[in-house]
């Protein structure tokens, strides 16, 4: 076990930097928590709900004395929120972030914050919702948190940091930052970026109008409308920040989609069947990996609320 | 109100068959509940959780003196189920079903029963989950079920059925067969395809493992693999049963993704930014529409079991 950090300092108080100080006032009792955002009206609502011990006004006065500063603002917002800190950091503060792309992150904060050690992570959970009001201190609970130091990086750190995302409950992986990335891309940007775009489809057809499809989601589209109500900020951000990953990703997608696409035109109903086969091994694997539940619909089986409580059938 | 049906015959006995089949019990205590499946061990299994009154081991001895009877089998094999009927049914049965895709199933019921009265239905309910174990009495509640009657369907046999979908808490909607092809080729068929397809992509990309797919799906691609677990006989026969209205959205679908594709490529953020922003709109629809609730996560926040209490946060 390592030093734990006596110090934290988050700056961006969204969804992760929110639940950051959440959880780690609750699982760190003996640290202390300042934390600061770029907008008044967050650190505002942020002291309302005690997201941190102390909000402050400025990035330097949030990161005095830290020993763990965590950058949590979105992806592009990594560099300059970094050279925000030049000259008001401990020299021995570890520097890390949230960013869900790494290599990228990477290089803009070490450019900024030169012979500071940066320890880029990236929690992988999250939800639909952003800012002040969307955190949770159990948000990390039994979620994986990717390291991807640098190979250089100092190994105590590297354990420091570790123990850290262990306290917020969080599994930890080490990881290089381009593969990161390419992992990311397919378990996370290429589905949303598709989600966005079926969403926006049936947005714009002509006869089939947008009420229609409010309606009739529960055929399976509503899955996909969650996902499309992410940040675009955020997600703006990933896609340009992640481009060449994305972009290999989409293009294996975009094949795989014309071969069903082919195999529904010439009516070949064994390749269907087939891959919708395959693909059911992947869903039992994540329960059995705990990411997710079996209920059915995820408790949207409360249709009414009568069955709300009803203990799963699976 | 309309006469309720004395007695309701069900052919097929899974997800569908079998919740209609507890439904009725439920909400119609009077009407007699029989039904037929084409599984043995399906029928011994109906008996046993009591998915009807009676489980007759002939289609024609499930149908004798029912006044309704439902198909709820593949929407290929519905020729086949109607056909097996021929001869056993009261003249004035009313017959439906509840196959995904409407105009190709009405046309092979019809030609299998001539003279008898059809009323085609789909319950937009489902889950990724299949067999006469998946069923429970309040799939229906709160959703859509679209009825699709020919023009000269008699209005009286209309409204007994659309009574009898209300009954099972459904909420009815009545539109033209093609139109309802349509509108669930974008809000469903299309969906799954999807969502099989990026299930795959991932499965199979060389330098990532299936172990990272899978720890890492938290990030979004969960939702797909929950979708792409659906039954694969039930949804090759959609395919290749409504392949003209899913190729025509499929084609759209493709076309809106090149375009986000090309602005990744030439890193133009507004035009991101803008389409995410689009997509959120109908999210919020969805919500207000009670077609599904706000919950981040749908209470997957309980990352660890300790959070499965609180209260929803928006
Ligand atoms: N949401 C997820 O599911 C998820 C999961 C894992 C990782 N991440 C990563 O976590 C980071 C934050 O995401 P989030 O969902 O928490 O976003 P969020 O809820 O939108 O919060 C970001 C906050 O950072 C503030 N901010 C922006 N630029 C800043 C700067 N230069 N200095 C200080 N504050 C600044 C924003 O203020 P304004 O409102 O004024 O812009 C906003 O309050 C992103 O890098 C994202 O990629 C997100
Ligand atoms: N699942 C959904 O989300 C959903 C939603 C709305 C509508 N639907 C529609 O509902 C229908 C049934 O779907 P489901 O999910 O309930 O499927 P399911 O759980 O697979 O059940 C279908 C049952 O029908 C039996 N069967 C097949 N051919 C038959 C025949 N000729 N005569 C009698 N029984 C036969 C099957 O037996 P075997 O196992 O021996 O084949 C099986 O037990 C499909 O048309 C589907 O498009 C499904």
């Amino acid at each position: 076990m390592t030093k734990p950090f006596n110090h934290v300092a988050i700056i961006g108080l969204g969804l992760i930097g929110g639940s950051i100080g959440l959880a780690t006032q609750a699982a760190l009792p003996e640290a202390r928590v300042t934390a600061f955002d770029a907008s008044e009206d967050v650190r505002d609502r942020a002291r309302q709900i005690g997201l941190a011990h102390e909000i402050m006004d400025t990035p330097a006065a949030a990161v005095d004395g830290a020993d763990l500063v965590v950058l949590c603002v979105p992806v592009r917002a990594m560099g300059e929120a970094a050279a925000a800190l030049k000259g008001a950091l401990k020299p021995d503060a570890i520097i890390s972030d949230v960013g869900s792309c790494k290599a990228s992150v990477a290089e803009a904060i070490t450019a900024a914050l030169p012979g500071q050690t940066v320890i880029p992570a990236h929690p992988v959970a999250g939800t639909e919702h952003s800012g002040p009001d969307a955190g949770f201190a159990e948000l990390f609970r039994n979620r994986w948190c990717i390291l991807t130091p640098a190979d250089d990086a100092p190994a105590a750190a590297v354990g420091q940091l570790s123990d850290f995302w262990a306290a917020m409950g969080a599994r930890v992986e080490i990881m290089e930052a381009k593969h990161h990335d390419l992992v990311l891309a397919v378990t996370s940007h290429v589905p949303h970026l598709i989600a966005y775009t079926i969403v926006g489809t049936a947005s714009d057809l002509e006869d089939v109008t947008r009420g229609e499809v409010i309606k009739y989601s529960a055929g399976g589209f509503r899955d996909f409308t969650r996902i499309a109500a992410s940040d675009p900020t955020m997600w703006r951000d990933v896609f340009l920040s992640n481009k060449e990953a994305v972009l290999e990703v989409l293009q294996r997608f975009s094949e795989d989609l014309s071969a069903l696409q082919r195999a529904i035109r010439w009516g070949d109903g064994d390749t269907l069947f087939d891959r919708f086969t395959e693909t059911r091994a992947v869903r039992r694997s994540i329960i059995e990996e705990g990411q997710d539940d079996a209920r059915p619909d995820f408790g949207r089986r409360d249709h009414s609320g009568a069955a709300k409580d009803q203990p799963p059938k699976n």
